[in-house]
């Protein structure tokens, strides 16, 4: 095994990059280019990328059906920003979006463009729940993870990003998620009960707010009747669900949106990350028409109408005008459970394993602290760049590109087991 | 006079769009291209652009030396989405930043690239005053703007954008801002008297955030001894000076950053806007490199690594590689105030003007609550995109690209002029 | 059966007090006189006491050994109100009660006299826990009460309280107190997992705070190993116990604090209500040693030194010398629950009965909303005075003072089973 | 000069008695009677009082008029602990209040009985500005003091008070105080500016909350213009002025409320301390009766039927029948006004005096930090209690009951004399 860490050349970032930097400390190399699912670095060495750019680039790296409407529109001097002016790139977007995603699901939502980045978007439907029922409090999961702005870290879990507020975060009651630390308990009984019992301290929320799966929280996936019971009991109360559709919307579970299976409709859902469909910062706030009570310009942000992002997220909506790559998905999302099942839960008693479509996690709490992390080293080392998650990070992330191909998916997954094996095999020594 | 607003076809945009959108009304047509200081519509007619994307195209519209730069980089595939890995697109900008930017100016900064709008800039730089100092409360100034998520609204003046919060904004004490409504008080010794007053109810805080210019809270500026003022303060009292320089920094004023003329050194500087060159979404916090106690992770987001944007703006700080640039500023500067001071002031006792480097405002508060929308919606009608900011939205705000040739900033004045003059008669009449 | 409520005069209070008075709507009656277990109207018509206001009479009304006491120490011109200065009464009750309740049991704890209600206690050990953990947040439990000063109310359950604060109510979080709505959890292991999950979004407690029995919550009682193991965990974790014994301490479960059956001793402890022994305003917050991190004056209050209070507290500790009261009320205990279990839960299997000691509540809940407050009313004809407390005031709250003698018990549990079996019979018509 | 300090036995509080214990500090002394403006301690030592317990003695200690009532009542075993029931002690406050106080004066007040504390009172009035205006921000004044419960605490400017919260106060923002710190600045010029300017980040406020006087922050004394002035533009604004009238209520300033003198009438009013007439725990607010929007029980409060109280408050109102006790006041103003303009103020030009009625302040901040202390022992040494308050606790603040007989006073005043003489002959050795 040939490791190329000595040739980096880091210098201008550890002198002129805060420490904040997180990332490159697990994949220490530099990278410069990127094609599909493959990463290389400035030695030209290609990486797997199991990673998808914590779930930004779902349809791959430089898509080339994307490029193309990229540079053509750069190259003919279109709009680039363009805040909420109205556009020609926006309104193709708004008409393709309509047409391929919305209309055939019957989803009534009207499109909020807010600022590029997936906590603004949660920061903006937390802001409408609020206005529109006048209520301050919301719910939250344990788990659960909304992004690092103080509206979005309030409903965040994550004690050490929680910490550097360095405010008190207020407004969230947090409840266990399905099949989580509290599994044991049927979290919508107990919502149910804090929110009929006048003596328990939940004040009545405007919203809850959810992930279909905990991504950055462990890779929990909520069951479809529980989604179905948690949309029940908000109509009851008249609470706003907000569906958190970040990490795992965009097709990421099979369908474009995560929530489809359960047949639910949340009031509020929120998109970002691999909605460009070429890693350029975009974010979506879906909203039901009756709940669009915005006045205008009551949430704003410079780049609200990034040009280019929305030439991309116009050009990446052809991968959904037909089932085809859905059925791709759920083709490929066979084969890493069946490897997972397979190759992997055999290996050992004392790992779990937890997901949906393409994104899964294999959990190696029970094998210590320090498992997770020597495998994920490894693996880099061995060419495939894959993420810590959850509690303790004791969860790797398997996340590739929903573009990926089934035999650089199983290089991948043999480049896993391989460090998995050697792991297990030096704590036998 | 012709007017186009009947052609143009709004239909996806009201069927699709929230109602949250705003800049469309004040310009109602659909925007297709750009070039430099002018806009065009589907119907290929010019607009003479003195918004500049509100600060984000300081360089113009596809500015053609970072447009190739841009192509080059796309069509070679080369990493687009990056969180914060090693990458060479990072690294360039790192090491030209420091080069053009920081080291000529002694500027001791580490440089934290955080979520891709300003407001998350803001929202990192107060999480890190608050981690370093240990406090909660936060000064900021009336009138001041820092972006609408719940961390940046809760140091913003503004009263609409304050109550689509949804939950009261805490930790923050305001304070007059020089010359604008309450300036005949001396706000630094306000301000030194309530932190050395043990019954003020001014908990110390941890920061004061200021703009050096206060754009949208109606084009005022801080003079050159109440920001050295304002620093030592700080640094007598131990307290964290933000400078915002999202909006007047990168060559606004002159000078890269809009502090220099003070000689002063913030502690953290926010940038964004036009940091990118192109409009593209990044944004960054300067750091001084004491204050740089970031654990690793502490402040993330998906899309603090877009690196089109780094490329962007690594070709931008060419400008900046000699005085040129600073100079031609400086003389359009001149052009512009000359213009309000010989063209604008005299046309009515009622006008005042405020504003430094390539911004600048015309205050219509006296003329009554319509005039500036008015004036506004008749530059727009006579081909000049101009917007109102301030208290009522009464001043216009003349903050055109720095690249803009004087030909057309003289045109574009020529029909603000124009404007103004014939509001004027009309109210006459 | 004559009913003498045509005769009373309530102009004054109609015409002059302020709306948000309540008991008096309860019982409709102005009460002029007392002694021991009865009250006695303007018309000298007797109600026996099964209320003992609130908690605050356990010792009866008027106690004539307490009495003496005040009545010399009023004649004699002794200082009534005393700030924090020495006082000679002040004297005399630290050192009586060190001697006859903390020496005894072995109690670490110093005295703070805090503003002389339970409410300020409860702020008063908030302050203190937090300021010796240096965190912010709190855990309380559903159904708990502990006053409506704005510290208080943020850790009470009871919602129409709480949407009086007219701020939202932050820094606590709430869980399911044992047998009460949420029973089947097991709290303590509830507790320990969002301890130790590092995403549960439960920041780090300052305290928890309980009562042992929930009076205002509707009569719950802790298990004994729950409170041990609840004192287990916070030791583990370092979390200030707070045991707020304002109802059901100086007596009411048979022993001085109600937290000596359990054999913990909480960090803190607020102590009112019954402490003076005669009804008077007053409030103790009882501090280990170790936790007295007060500054002088950093909490502070106008009648924190109500000397009259002190004496009365002072002769009431003459009851606790011997186990001669203990046994009595442990006696009249028995009484009452073998009524409870005898004559009571076999009028209707609807019926629930909860208690210990001289505090026990019938549940009437499962008879429909109007049970309780019809039976409340038929009592009070009758001549009996009895609270309802909990979810929709549902339960009636039997708390005697713990001086009644027996046959006046049997009288007043005659009168209410009277009522209970007219209300149940109503129902069957 | 006899020093018996050696001599007191202060055992039991040392060993006993939280640290935070203050006042015990400053008079080193065991007190055990009093009568009038006399304190005696164990040694029957006599001590002329300046003080009258922060407030709470307006009528003097064991005021032989009221002594008598109480005695009375708690003799023939009337009701001492009433909650809100109705009772014929509080009837007879309540018609004797409204015939003596409320009606002569046109002041429309409902009375709520509330937790026996300034500090309720303040929690109540702010809950219920709260309530009534639906909004949650409230304006305060730098050097305010309104009690240290969390709500009171929030809008109390003490900073080491404030530290102690434990947690960020919130939803306050305070503003200069007329003759204080910055009393350059017209406050009302400035509160008027930053509610009518949309920019000014100061949230709509339910309420304005103020002391005519600030005591605890240093005496001052607010113009009658100013409040005359703040009494229009809540009205402009539908703010709720709210005065706390705690300390320098009940006749301090001559008249029953210190605001009579400006003529204008306060939304809510706070009353607590000398309400009672004889140091019992009581507090009251008063309440426009349209702001009367409480629902019952919405804010409650075991103590809040301090029937005692009530015996003491009625008759202390006797002194209220005629204008006699108001012209006693004021004549012993007049003489204590002279004293100090013609002996204190030529001692030295650094000394100043501020003050009304019988409230005044001698601020020795010029003349070093110790002075005030110094000054004050040396007076407690020679026979006189006075207090320390404001900034720096440097001003000697002369609040001697209101019922003090002139020759009593003069010797009070010829000890401080005497005892800032020898003072400012130390420095100048």
């Amino acid at each position: 095994m040939q490791r190329e860490i000595t040739t980096i050349n880091t210098t201008a970032f550890d002198q002129y990059e805060s420490n904040v930097r997180s990332y490159c400390r697990s994949f220490p190399t530099v990278f410069r280019q990127a094609q599909g699912s493959l990463l290389y670095n400035e030695q030209q060495r290609a990486y797997i990328d199991f990673f998808a750019g914590a779930g930004a680039l779902n349809y791959g790296h430089n898509n080339p059906q994307i490029k193309q409407a990229l540079l053509d529109y750069l190259e003919s001097d279109q709009i680039i920003h363009g805040l909420d002016m109205y556009t020609s790139a926006k309104r193709s977007f708004l008409e393709r979006f309509n047409q391929v995603i919305l209309a055939p699901r019957n989803l009534p939502y009207k499109v909020q463009f807010c600022g590029p980045t997936g906590a603004n978007a949660v920061e903006a439907a937390l802001k409408l729940a609020r206005k529109v029922t006048g209520r301050t409090s919301v719910i939250s999961f344990m788990g659960g993870y909304h992004g690092l702005s103080l509206g979005g870290l309030a409903v965040t879990g994550n004690a050490e990003h929680r910490a550097a507020a360095g405010v008190p975060l207020a407004h969230t009651n947090f409840l266990p998620y399905p099949r989580g630390p509290l599994a044991a308990i049927d979290s919508l009984h107990y919502l149910e009960t804090v929110l009929t019992d006048t003596h328990s301290g939940f004040d009545k929320p405007a919203a809850i707010i959810l992930e279909t799966i905990q991504a950055e929280g462990g890779i929990y996936v909520a069951p479809t009747e529980w989604l179905q019971g948690l949309r029940h009991l908000c109509d009851r109360h008249g609470i706003v669900l907000i569906c958190d559709d970040i990490q795992v919307g965009c097709g990421r579970t099979g369908s474009f949106f995560s929530f489809e299976a359960a047949g639910i409709v949340p009031d509020l859902v929120t998109l970002s990350k691999s909605i460009s469909g070429y890693g350029l910062p975009m974010a979506l706030v879906l909203i039901k028409a009756e709940y669009d009570q915005w006045q205008p310009a009551e949430h704003t942000g410079t780049f609200r109408g990034n040009q280019l992002a929305f030439v991309g997220a116009t050009a990446a909506l052809d991968y959904w005008q037909t089932d085809a790559f859905s059925s791709s998905i759920q083709a490929l999302a066979q084969q890493l459970e069946s490897f997972l099942q397979t190759q992997i839960v055999p290996l050992d008693p004392r790992l779990a394993i937890r997901g949906k479509g393409l994104v899964w996690g294999i959990d190696f709490a029970e094998l210590g602290p320090t498992a997770s992390k020597t495998i994920m080293q490894e693996c880099f080392a061995q060419g495939l760049i894959i993420e810590r998650v959850g509690r303790g990070d004791s969860v790797l992330k398997i996340m590739p590109p929903l573009t990926i191909d089934s035999a650089l998916l199983a290089q991948g997954c043999a480049i896993l087991q391989q460090a998995i094996q050697t792991y297990l095999a030096s704590t036998k020594e």
